[in-house]
């Protein structure tokens, strides 16, 4: 990385960390030149490097300043106090009914759960498959099969590595996708009827699975930026009887939200205390804006209590239907259900992966993946100042490519669903995201286009939508 | 296909069909010149070619003669009476102990659940990956994907086609190979506490998945050449609130059964009265010997009460995962659990299949198979007559690739696995394959192997072990 890049990257991080708050002036050349030694190409260098990136701006005989972007004239919404009580999940019928739409090629997708399928290398993908295959001894194809291709699970084991965390393979087991191992993690440690801890608001999958497993959810209060409330948390865990929680510290969906290291920290002492397991879905987590890759809550976890959820689905090979679950102590038993629910994932789909992890690309491929996504937010925060009703909230994802809005409480988001499908836009409304539906004019958009300009129409068409109904 | 190979197929039905029985002297060339108007040269082609594939020989100076082969002189055993009670199922920590071993490649795998996969057409299958996802547009990747390809899911109803009955597309649900097909069937139909009706004996991961699912199993008599007793069944669900059946028609497993087609309609309009579903696992379903598939019990299904499961694994591509369920009116209940549960199965390998079975090789390939199978029947039936002890029972299997051995009853399963096993052999032992561990001097031997002659050593070597302990 050349000098300029790193000084770009370090006025980049205390952008991100709110050190230099959206409107602040950043140091002048000559001031930078003193303060860290610096020529004064450099510095320009790195200002120019920060405005293509749509981070700063220049004023005219002025200096450089921090862009609004993140901090866009839209209020983040508060942070949710859901019902105390738990409660038995319904809510599947609701979600079929709303979602069947968002599959269709022809809309906008800003309620799809995918970003783009053109950010991702699947030519490259298709190219690593044959070799692979053709490589294969035919005894893999019946041998030992359940927890997955060694060589994949040593390459995941390996990624964690770069946040400074060591995960034992042996510890892994490869799934069809995160959701096969969300829902294997929860019947490693539940039975029906058991209560499960939620985020408020909370990914609609979540509790799909949890009513199809016949277990009670309770909701705990969520910030839109730090994510769980600990306080909150440990009251319920005081006031219920909790077998287990499924939570997202990384780039919550909806909210975008991210732990910050500590509260992870922090979450799993007092789960560990409780001997709560903790199931972290971590699906998101290569999607971080900015250059360091946070631990997550696995890498505190003592006791092997932390059942660590992922997949390539979001970050390179959607359609291939690989994912993965670190399991702690409970490692054999997720096999063990694996085995008699599915006996294993398909072979091709993770000798491809392996490929590709092994033969390099994937962390350029992330990197312009999660500068696209950066810029999207941006853009996407700025239209939704400009274009949403007065009245609206916005949250300020650090990471994903999913924003929560809380649009006026007048406007109803099912009612605004329908209106924006008819007009050949899909959107998720607020219903979706909490056991009570209470989050009833709320919106989650999914600003993961690969063109920003079709995103910055499509917003600007829902916003108009929402002004004049 | 040439007029001597027709009449050696007419012949070898014969034999099959127990027209003619073992030791039975065929027509000479004389009678079969009159009565089928055939040259004699036609005739000593067909003999040959029985002769080649060992299903007669020639005796000098005096003709041809029914291999002894599925008659061989060891008798089979009777069919099982199962407890009538029903009872919970906790079989899964012995299946987990026992097979263990199975998986280790260098054992020889008499016990292994899997034919080798030698004969599998992998190297055409990996060819036909590549080109297919590159052709792939990315919208398909994240799209349609819970029901699957459909361009696979015609494939596969197409060829139901050959076996006289039409099987809607629409019907299928790709899943991650049968296994995830049958527990998505149970799913559907049951909860906890409830009860299945199960062949006895009976596949053993069908009892770990009972267990799984906390439902209760109720062993049914089987016969071990024509499957399922009806009548026993029909007492069984007078006596039972029976919620399901998860029978195996074709080639049972572990015994290799077949039911006639009559019975399979009987059975079906026998459920049907009762409204009781069938899951129908049909794994072996393309494995049968001779030259015509009979109709599945899904061919009879007028309500869509028959749930039909199968897959690839043991006909084409194993390590694939790629399965299927065919549900009848459980179909939308099927795919929407199934989103819940994996979301979609891997697209690499449901394009790869796609292509292979569109570009034609696999009726070839299964022709191949079929016939090796049946040899590999017969030496078996020979080898266990030879050096199994006095007063073993074997069955005739009628498909697929196992053989149910009735030991001697001082001979128990579990130490033969144990002393097998020391000698670098796997077996099934019998106490896997019923809730109550019943069978208890009983193997499941698989002759799925490449090699004839190694099948040969493998149960001569065993026959060693059985005999002098």
């Amino acid at each position: 990385m050349k000098l300029y890049e790193t000084y770009a990257d370090e006025i980049a991080e205390l952008i991100r960390q709110g050190v230099l708050q959206p409107g602040a002036r950043l140091p002048s050349v000559r001031q930078a030149k003193q303060q860290r030694k610096l020529s004064a190409s450099t510095v320009f260098e790195a200002y120019a490097l920060l405005e293509s990136r749509g981070m700063i701006h220049c004023r005219p005989r002025s200096g450089y300043y921090v862009q609004l972007r993140h901090g866009s004239q839209t209020p983040e919404p508060h942070t949710a106090a859901p019902a105390a009580e738990s409660s038995p999940v319904a809510i599947s019928d609701l979600v079929f009914e709303v979602l069947g739409s968002t599959r269709d090629e022809r809309m906008v997708p800003l309620g799809s759960a995918f970003p783009s399928p053109k950010f991702f290398p699947l030519d490259k993908l298709a190219k690593a498959l044959t070799p692979q295959m053709r490589r294969l001894a035919p005894a893999q194809l019946t041998g030992h099969l359940t927890a997955g291709d060694e060589q994949l699970r040593r390459l995941i084991a390996l990624r964690y590595g770069t946040s400074g965390f060591r995960l034992e393979p042996s510890e892994l087991v490869i799934t069809n996708g995160a959701m096969e191992a969300l829902n294997l993690s929860l019947q490693a440690i539940t039975q029906p009827g058991d209560v499960v801890v939620l985020e408020s608001p909370t990914f609609y999958a979540a509790l799909q699975v949890l009513e199809r497993l016949k277990l009670r959810a309770v909701e705990v209060a969520t910030h839109p930026r730090t994510g769980v409330d600990l306080d909150s948390l440990a009251e319920v865990l005081r006031q219920h009887p909790v077998k287990a929680c499924w939570f997202m510290p990384q780039f919550q969906n909806p909210l975008g939200s991210q732990m910050p290291v500590e509260a992870k920290q922090a979450l799993v002492r007092l789960l560990t205390q409780h001997q709560v397991p903790l199931i972290e879905d971590d699906v998101y987590g290569e999607l971080y804006y900015g250059h360091h890759r946070a631990p997550p809550a696995k890498a505190f976890d003592t006791e092997g209590l932390v059942l660590h959820c992922s997949s390539f689905s979001k970050s390179l090979a959607p359609g291939y239907r690989v994912g993965w679950v670190a399991a702690g102590r409970f490692a054999q038993q997720i096999q063990r259900i694996k085995l008699m629910a599915s006996l294993a994932t398909a072979i091709p789909s993770q000798l491809a992966i392996a490929n590709y992890l092994e033969t390099g690309g994937f962390d350029r491929h992330l990197r312009q993946m999660r500068l696209r996504l950066e810029d999207n937010a941006s853009t996407a925060l700025q239209c939704i100042s400009r274009y949403f009703p007065t009245g609206s909230k916005v949250t300020r994802p650090q990471g994903g490519y999913f924003l929560w809005v809380e649009l006026p409480p007048d406007l109803d988001a099912l009612v605004v669903h329908r209106r924006a499908s008819a007009a050949g836009i899909s959107v998720a409304p607020g219903q979706l995201f909490s056991a009570d539906q209470r989050f009833h004019h709320h919106l989650r958009l999914n600003f993961g286009f690969h063109d920003g300009s079709e995103l910055a129409t499509a917003l600007r068409q829902l916003g108009a939508l929402l002004v004049s109904p």
